[in-house]
């Protein structure tokens, strides 16, 4: 049977992937260069202490930046302010946004999907929590449906973890999913271990997936090498698989043309770019896409913040006490080095944490501005920027900490339950 | 988080591939000779007209003979005589049988796991069923719960067919093997497309598999190369799932310690010298095999069947005439160029098609003797043993076909229904 295997193989190398190569022939590109930015779904690297050049990435991964025409639009369309993190750049760049507007103006389905690559240990950082406080916004400015998908297959084939733990902690997640106030009777949350082992729609678009795509190109996407397991050279297809909606009959019957929106942080675009390219062979439309910066380690913006490292982030189990604790120490700051030199030179908020926090978790615009006035004149102390993000950030946990009280067993088995949802479109 | 990817990756390096790798290099070294017998899943090539060398090829694999001593164990411990099969060397290899016999001895259980990588037309055709007979005689002789696997994902991945057809071939295919006269109280048949997506710790084993093999891996046991999709590459870990009792817990509930045997063609045992491999790191039992040599195409011994040539072989939808026409037709002669040369040199039974389906179809030991002794004189005429086989395969093939009839969709729904099983051990 050799001869078949080789017609099909030979079949899929005449099938060229377009947006990856370009991307992945880019990304080698600068790594022969000198000091580029690493960005992947594993790693996030820079040498500079502003952070990864955004503007830079762009142009590699050859999405579209989002520009004021576009929040115009947006603004036009859904009759909605922009949310801030729109407003002030976070999430930032997009790949047919302009398609999702169109379709949504011309009152037409589309749905949501995001995901959790979730952390290893029990409790979400806040970190964790952008990409989810932004589509909660954005399920209620769309009314669509929403599918949440918690990758604890992945989780346990990257980590030291069993599978079980790795199941459980995708409930534990879950959990913190739902206290930031997701609506039940929209959104659909699912474990990958669990969800795949129940839907055979779901395992039928794994296939498909894992049929068009080669080592070669999973090697060139996302940089896999010889030595790593097969799990992990399959993957990219389970989290390509929540973009077509045929993938939910539950929820859409089987129809396999209701495109999606996925915001997710940038990293996670070379598993979107590889399904952009899939999606037309299979016939379904290919999701759209609008990426998010990333949030930084309180020691800095050079990397990512790491669940495994308690002190580089505030997690959702944190005290108020732990949250203060930790940002008067470890947060790192733009501030002068005495309270002389400060009031003489002023705070450098670009490299700032508390006050890139804030561009973060402080909704109010004047209020943001000033601070940023106060404390690049000098005026304002880093104790008291400090002071304004611990705020905050001790309400926020406090409220989210609540809220998590309340979800019952029973709340997160509905959630998790695949269901037709009421949603508007 | 490149680290602990490095670190994860490092550690599964450290981890040897015992058999696999010896069986490997082995299988380098004689590719680099001069015209070694080609085994694999997907290719079975040889230039010898009598076929592959099987004592070879045992060395090669790392895998045992089946001796005398054996049998009479077999024969001491069940009860049972030798199924012509093994009186014949039709099944000649194993692995781990006698920890199976001694197994029976003990009263302790384990269960028979076949599978059918199914052929890509409707119809199986009559090589297909060699596993099968043979696998329904041991589930009668040690009366233990028996498991079936249809790789309808499989052949999604390697042919040019779409998911659903695959799928649907697999009924049709079970329909056939449910024909061969298994008891529905004992064996269950599933599809894994089907059985998969209804099993949360069937995926998971897929998934712990997965973790434990890596790239170079599967490229040195069964072939793979860049340009393969990354379904095929991490397919075997499908295929080896079946051998661990806790991917059954409607037969075994959470029991993980209960070992199996796997009948299959010699080509198969790639699949299951890395689940051998595999299995103790998971603090799983090694599965048993017993392994047979191919059955001969119609044109000769130097291939194995292809399901894509209707004049290959006999298939279970051929009518009688079909089955004379074929034989007479294309089932290579072992016999002289005229009836002068025949009776004067002799047939010979070593490259003799009909001769060589007998050894599969004719039970009697005797009758088989004397056809040979026949033959080989020139007594008996091609013409003349081309027509016993063609009773006895007309025979067969009507009898399934009739059985086949009686197959309703309840009891298929039965024998695909995940559920205990009822046996002695």
């Amino acid at each position: 049977m050799s001869g078949e295997t080789e017609a099909v193989n030979a079949k899929m190398e005449d099938l060229k992937v377009g947006e990856t190569s370009q991307a992945s022939e880019q990304n080698n590109a600068a790594e022969d260069g000198d000091k580029e930015d690493v960005v992947d779904p594993w790693t996030v690297a820079t040498s500079s202490s502003k952070g990864i050049d955004y503007d830079k990435l762009i142009v590699r991964f050859g999405s579209t930046k989002i520009d004021d025409a576009l929040l115009e639009r947006f603004e036009k369309i859904t009759g909605h302010k922009p949310h801030h993190f729109l407003r002030r750049g976070i999430f930032f760049s997009q790949r047919d946004l302009h398609l999702i507007l169109t379709r949504y103006e011309a009152k037409k389905p589309f749905f949501l999907y995001t995901g959790s690559r979730g952390p290893s240990s029990t409790s979400m950082h806040v970190g964790h929590l952008i990409p989810f406080i932004f589509t909660k916004w954005l399920q209620d400015v769309f009314d669509v449906p929403l599918v949440i998908q918690l990758t604890d297959d992945e989780k346990f084939l990257w980590k030291d973890l069993k599978a079980e733990e790795a199941n459980k902690l995708a409930y534990e997640n879950a959990k913190d999913i739902i206290a930031l106030g997701f609506d039940v009777n929209k959104t659909f949350i699912f474990s990958d271990m669990n969800y795949i082992a129940s839907c055979p729609e779901f395992y039928r678009n794994m296939l498909k997936v894992q049929k068009c795509v080669t080592y070669n190109q999973v090697k060139g996407i996302f940089g896999f090498g010889d030595s790593d397991c097969i799990g992990k050279i399959s993957f990219p297809a389970v989290q390509a698989s929540p973009s077509f909606s045929n993938s939910f009959p539950a929820i859409f019957g089987t129809k396999k043309d209701i495109p999606c929106l996925i915001p997710c942080a940038i990293d996670q675009d070379p598993y979107f770019r590889m399904t952009r390219d899939v999606a037309p062979r299979l016939g379904y439309p290919k999701p759209a896409l609008i990426h998010s910066t990333f949030f930084p380690a309180l020691q800095g913006a050079q990397t990512k913040m790491s669940a495994s490292d308690p002190n580089s982030s505030i997690f959702l189990t944190d005290t108020p006490k732990q949250i203060k604790t930790k940002i008067n120490k470890y947060a790192f700051s733009g501030g002068g080095t005495s309270v002389e030199e400060h009031r003489e030179k002023g705070g450098n908020c670009d490299v700032d944490i508390a006050y890139q926090y804030l561009t973060f978790f402080l909704e109010d615009d004047d209020r943001l501005a000033e601070f940023k006035e106060e404390y690049s004149s000098g005026r304002m102390l880093t104790g008291e920027i400090k002071k304004e993000l611990i705020t905050i950030l001790q309400k926020m946990v406090a409220e989210i900490q609540e809220r998590r009280k309340t979800v019952t067993s029973d709340l997160l088995k509905e959630f998790m339950t695949p269901r037709k949802l009421n949603c508007q479109s």
